[in-house]
């Protein structure tokens, strides 16, 4: 069973932007729109190990993330949860899984392919409204 | 001089959604959308003190948000800051000050008006894309 209520499922199913809120080494918030995707356990995200972003997942893995419904902008949805695994994704495949699920189109890999993971995150509390 | 760029200022003075990440007593981050305003030296939100936000921004006035352009979604703000002002807004004066930004036409007062406080935030530092 997940925390995810199903009245705001959705919201992890369309491809809209989740601001991922992190915590630095300093215990400094830090928040931004990320792509992501959600197969009923855990979100993905993808990132490189040379972002702030990944410094902070390895220092505290635990984040919130908020999205909201761009045609019901009152309606919205925080997940939050602990980044479980880090995978490698060495050849972005994942990065491109993503770029396709937003509707980019892509010549091939990013330049930073070598340096990319996903980050797998277990929701462990909701809020919504 | 305020820290925020140029290039993005319009994303604060749009009444877009922002995206605002606080740290709870556990250490743990919340993140949810949230009305705000912009003077050019503080950013400013409506909560009330019987919010767990309000718990948050109490014990660690370290504060993010994420703000992105809803007509061009990679478009987006970071501004880190600093709670550094709580004031009461016991009439809920400001809460409709931010109804009106936000073309919500309300009947009055909001039932805990008595509760109604606004934080000022002084923004430190930023990103964006």
């Amino acid at each position: 069973m997940s925390v995810v209520p199903e009245s705001h499922r959705d919201l992890l199913e369309r491809p809209l932007f989740a601001h991922l809120a992190t915590i630095r080494p300093d215990g400094l918030p830090q928040v931004n729109p990320m792509w992501f995707s959600w197969d009923g356990e855990f979100l993905y995200f993808t990132n490189t190990t040379v972002r702030h972003k990944y410094r902070n997942v390895t220092t505290n893995p635990q984040v919130a993330v908020s999205i909201n419904d761009p045609d019901q902008p009152y309606r919205y949805l925080e997940v939050r949860g602990v980044v479980e695994r880090i995978d490698p994704d060495p050849t972005g495949a994942f990065f491109l899984t993503l770029a396709d699920r937003y509707a980019l189109t892509l010549d091939g890999p990013p330049a930073d392919a070598e340096h990319r993971v996903v980050y797998l995150v277990r929701p462990t509390s909701t809020s919504h409204q």
